[in-house]
């Protein structure tokens, strides 16, 4: 590129989180940055989209390189804005984190951070999703940093197949070294608690733990992420189950 | 099965809405059904979930083999509110749907009625997303109902893979046939609708429409949608791109 790259970069935990403004200072070594992030917390929205609402946008910073914006919508609503009607031209590249807790495993489905990183590969835009194991709102970057920056180098000089977009998993603490991997099989064990309001009223609050089907899978994310390594996960955005069709020949509606 | 099925039933439309209504007619023929639907519509929720408030369950109704419950929380809460909390066994099938408007193509990834049967599938549960390619609130659902029992009845028949469920979409109109499908490739091209407010301020709504990439590729769902066929995809929650390592090979960390 003769130009410095445009690169979009957005999160789930909220234009004020750490783990944004320490991605922002890695990236801004390798091109112009806009930031689009929600104007607070959106963990666990996943893909969803703002549709029965209008959504404003709030420009809080302008300097040389480097334009910064919340909106009251969801992640993938920012990477829709940016993309429609922030920017001049489509972004380079869109960075999605990093996230304060890990994205492995079936938790990509519930994940924000990975709605952003999924709708800027949508839009066939080379992305990526970051997240760090450590849910600490002061969370310690710094080695994250340094794997964001690789991971980031790695795309620019190979590219992402169409549809392909990844999903980047950091350890908590030392980082051995840097593994594709796959999906981890299992689920969230949801054990809501019941609590009852002065009122006398029910209400549920989401809790629970992630039970891992296959703890032993050396190939999966969560394994790596355990052992100290980053997970690199290549995520598509077609979720056909193409093995299921040869289940299914023998189907007869 | 000895006993009749316990179904669950669920959608992102709402409790009140006219395809939850009609689905329940239909799959009370074949089991015990517990509706645990959003107390109002929640479109575009993807497979978010409620992290930062509790939830709250009202039973609205019960009788001989239906009960049926609101929930203040998204349609991926209410399928982990009655797994874990509501229902005293795991349901044998979860439904969701039918949606008032189709779920086609890369639309699975933004919809809360997908959202709904994709966490009945990674409990375990065959499960069920369908949707009629009609937005209106009073839409007819007379065909729909026929194909809902038909495919149902094959699921019954023929179980489902693992980590498998269905997506379904079903035409406006006169059905001519049921066949397998693959997501169709496109994106929906956002042209955001900025206006001002009696206050002077911006904001944004979401508007726009579906770009088709692959318009003529007859094994996808939105030609079968097109032209009269309900398209059923099967649907992984594994959302590794396999086909990305060989891509992936030669990079080096």
């Amino acid at each position: 590129m003769n130009e410095r790259p445009l690169i979009l970069l957005t999160n789930d935990d909220g234009v004020y989180a750490k783990g944004l403004k320490e991605v922002t200072e890695v990236m801004r070594l390798f091109g112009d940055i806009v930031v689009v992030a929600p104007d607070s917390p959106r963990s666990g929205m996943s893909h969803a989209i703002t549709v029965d609402r209008p959504l404003r946008v709030n420009k809080l910073e302008e300097e040389d390189g480097l334009t910064i914006y919340s909106c009251t919508g969801t992640p993938v609503d920012c990477v829709k804005l940016a993309c429609n009607q922030l920017l001049d031209r489509l972004p380079d590249f869109v960075i999605s984190g990093i996230n304060h807790g890990a994205n492995s495993s079936v938790s990509i489905l519930y994940s924000g951070t990975m709605g952003g990183a999924i709708e800027g590969c949508i839009h066939g835009i080379p992305s990526i999703g970051f997240s760090l194991n450590d849910y600490d709102t002061d969370a310690d970057f710094g080695r994250s940093k340094m794997a964001v920056a690789r991971i980031f180098q790695v795309v620019v000089e190979h590219g992402l197949p169409d549809g392909v977009c990844l999903n980047v998993n950091i350890p908590k603490g030392d980082v051995k070294g840097i593994n594709f991997c796959r999906q981890t099989r299992g689920k969230w064990e949801e054990e809501f608690e019941h609590r009852t309001d002065p009122h006398g009223r029910s209400y549920y609050w989401l809790t629970g733990y992630f039970n891992n089907a296959e703890a032993e899978a050396r190939d999966t994310d969560d394994f790596a992420l355990k052992n100290g390594y980053v997970s690199v996960v290549p995520v598509t955005i077609d979720l056909t189950a193409y093995q299921a069709f040869q289940h299914m020949k023998t189907w007869k509606f």
